[in-house]
């Protein structure tokens, strides 16, 4: 039996319901279970003024102004958001990424400063996923622009990730662009002992002369 | 460098400050970094209704309302809490734990009703924490009030746990009540090989006729 269900049999209809509500709502989150939203929220009531009334505050914000940009797929307050409003990026270098998250890690690695196209997921026979759910037309469109030169396609090395580029890349063919994708090989700090034979063999097909 | 400082730097100053703004409150919460509360602050924005509105509102209206029992120290939208205030409970008993999460444990367990005590700490020399900052005095008044009859100490089996243990017992020694521990031995699915030398040793002295 889950906590809030235990706590709720043991008298607690009215008092206790608002804590309740509190775990079973953090317990929905990724990575999040009854124990540690429980924690979570504890810690939330023990720094009230400091955690709790504000997060409510900057949840409810962020509810009310986040918005997708209609250009990229970033999610932000304004559309278009900011990396798309930015003069100073080029104009000429278009990212393909999985997920915000993935344009999110892009701008954390701080080594691009062309713009973005957010796919919104990876084709995905399983899932049910075709190109039309993926808006790879709209991404045709943006290509062909007249603009962008080259279409960088960083998306995951997986199964799924690695057809999807190859997909793209053939849709785009007519588009007039370069298109590459990042490379495969050693992650920093990777040992070779740990690492799978994929991986190896796309390091060694990839080597360079030093 | 920490992803928001990062995305800040990477020329977001007004756009983004609000999803920065959560990620960084999320950050703060026990468990979670700076990577994990950016998971769960996507999660919310992609579920925004069912979600992220909620949980501003469930955490405004706690933040608003929840208050701990002057009683017992339990956390609850009334004072006395919900625990306090049902009289099917038992008034002779009295659980004293360190943490409101213990007694939520000892809840869900649902093996004890009787009435609690929550220290809000332990005794700890290296944090500072002396018999004034967990109120044993007014354990020790409720203790004497001539309705408990037993004090059961569920304290955690560590150094401070049972130095408090120890502490507490000597200062109700005059209250006149019967005062208990909860017992150490083999944790339920606990395998001898995997268990500490203490555990065992504990289990053997407290062994039982079966």
């Amino acid at each position: 039996m889950s906590f809030p269900d235990r706590f709720r049999s043991a008298g607690a209809v009215g008092p206790g319901a608002e804590i309740d509500r509190l775990i079973q709502l953090f317990a929905k989150l990724p990575g999040l279970g009854p124990r540690s939203a429980q924690r979570l929220v504890l810690a939330l009531i023990k720094k009230r003024e400091q955690l709790m009334t504000p997060l409510a505050e900057a949840l409810a914000t962020a509810a009310r102004s986040i918005v997708t940009c209609s250009t990229c797929g970033n999610l932000d307050t304004h559309d278009p958001c900011h990396l798309c409003a930015d003069p100073g990026r080029d104009d000429t270098l278009l990212c393909v990424v999985e997920e915000v998250d993935d344009l999110w890690a892009m701008e954390r690695a701080g080594i691009f400063r062309g713009r973005y196209h957010v796919l919104g997921g990876v084709l995905s026979a399983m899932d049910g996923v075709g190109p039309d759910d993926l808006g790879i037309a709209r991404l045709a469109e943006r290509a062909a622009d007249g603009t962008v030169r080259e279409v960088i396609l960083a998306l995951s090395a997986t199964v799924d990730g690695q057809a999807t580029a190859h997909y793209v890349a053939d849709r785009l063919k007519t588009a007039g662009v370069r298109i590459s994708a990042l490379a495969h090989g050693l992650p920093m700090g990777g040992e070779l002992d740990y690492l799978d034979e994929g991986t190896l063999t796309a390091a060694l097909k990839s080597r360079r002369e030093i």
